[in-house]
């Protein structure tokens, strides 16, 4: 299998659509609906999603959100990170490395990641490099981080 | 059947070891289980879990986490409320109301609860007389918040 083509995924009608077929289905996705009704957005603005297309149809999707240094309490030396969430490959589809490639795209942008590894997804986030934090109630309200470190970054 | 009994779960060996046949089993378990092993909590500690038993085996659990009202981002007048996650019946057991009587316990302390309704559970937090919140991107970081509202507080 050639590696497949991850795109940054463009906010339209069609691409909410699609978003459908996905279980996490919520309210960022009405929000972006109402947004592109109410020409908040503009029609085929960029989303923080990125999937990959089979056949034209959207298979996969991962959303990355960029978070600001100053709100970083994961990272040594404090700094931009990613927190990706969403990451869902259709049934049919799964098995064959299309989440895989989603994150190898997010680490491709050099920054630190964060992610709450749910439903015993531990070994996946392993094998993809990531590592568990030490879980601080205050700061992970029930969640399960992981975390990739690019070269020179270190947990707080 | 009569309203099932909810209890607020001590932290103890038998309790973690219970905990792990629910799905959503990750690093707030595990430091729970460090923290009983160093002693660094006692065994019996009150944990923020609460549960249902049946036949001496814990078969629902929710966990309620009490945020300062200086965090609060959500409610109107700005106060403490709780962030409600990890609710999970045993597959064998929904369907029977399990969940309706942990989120009710929930309810009869009188603060606000917000949630993270994940996998389209959006019609039983409906049901459970919760509502959706405005997405705000920032601060719901791609979640899909649902808020409960005791009288006289409204959203923000």
């Amino acid at each position: 299998m050639k590696t497949p083509k991850v795109e940054r995924l463009k906010i339209n009608y069609k691409t909410l659509e699609e978003f459908q077929k996905f279980r996490e289905y919520g309210l960022q996705e009405l929000s972006m609906l109402e947004d592109l009704q109410s020409n908040i957005i503009e029609n085929d603005s960029n989303s923080p999603f990125y999937g990959i297309y089979l056949d034209g149809q959207l298979i996969a999707r991962i959303s990355l959100y960029r978070i600001d240094a100053k709100y970083d309490r994961y990272f040594k030396p404090a700094q931009d990170y990613y927190e990706l969430w969403k990451l869902e490959v259709l049934p049919q589809y799964r098995e064959q490395d299309y989440g895989t490639a989603l994150v190898n795209h997010a680490k491709s942008f050099g920054l630190p990641i964060k992610t709450n590894a749910r439903c015993r997804s531990n070994d996946f986030w392993l094998k993809m490099g990531f590592q568990p934090v030490n879980y601080d109630p205050v700061r992970d309200r029930g969640e399960n981080p992981f975390v990739w470190l690019p070269p020179g970054v270190q947990l707080q």
